[in-house]
């Protein structure tokens, strides 16, 4: 029931961005010393959450990372359907994949894709500024790591 | 977002089991055949079911496997929630292997949380008996293996 690394750290990296003051931009670097995580696996995370739109890269001297939409226009449920790649619960899930044999007269697909509906539910309930409503204290622990806090 | 091979096995041993007439019993080698899936993933799975009092195991010429329980009093949330061993959706719902810098203030756990139980609620809602109101359909599928359903 995990998500995969890959939506965790595109979830991370937006919570990051919205961090940042009007007009300020970031780097890949900055945002992987601020969680301890790999730069090469923020790379692809980067490079998806820009094809999505969510945010802007621009190259340069002055360039760097930004959102390019507003928090409370990011939806999470919508952030983790575009950036989970792997929703298959069971194999049945899977055209390609499934052998069950039971799969024709199984009720259990429908009661597990009711359940992932549930989930996902909950999640369309949130924007990325509901979940960052500690905007300074987030701050202060990505970007000031002060000791004392962390 | 995959439930473990071990739950999905784990579901599938309970509904096998549930075509069974009465005092019939069945054995690892029959299930693994049914499914196409291998004897040694069922052994744990077989195992676990019987410590958790679900299936009834017994020794002997006539011994075999069997439903301890009325599929009405099996649960599936209650299954799930106890096959399934790594409810850990990001890094930080597990205190040991946590190193996220704003765990101390971010709002995405609990709303994972909520998701993770909403979920979960919906399991709780179906019992065995629920998911196999085609019991002859999958017996057939299962045990008489009639090539014009297969």
């Amino acid at each position: 029931m995990r998500l995969t690394i890959y939506t965790d750290y595109s979830l991370r990296v937006l919570i990051y961005l919205t961090t940042l003051s009007e007009n300020e931009r970031t780097n890949i670097k900055d945002i992987a010393n601020a969680y301890g995580i790999s730069k090469n696996h923020l790379m692809k995370v980067i490079l998806q959450l820009g094809k999505l739109g969510l945010i802007e890269t621009t190259r340069g001297r002055n360039g760097g990372l930004r959102l390019a939409v507003k928090p409370s226009d990011i939806n999470i449920g919508s952030v983790v359907r575009q950036t989970e790649d792997d929703f298959n619960i069971v194999e049945c899930f899977s055209k390609e994949q499934n052998k069950c044999s039971i799969s024709p007269v199984c009720s259990l697909k429908g009661v597990l894709h009711q359940a992932l509906m549930a989930y996902l539910d909950v999640l369309d309930q949130y924007t990325l500024a509901d979940l960052t409503t500690n905007g300074s204290l987030l701050k202060e622990l990505l970007q000031d790591k002060d000791p004392t806090l962390l």
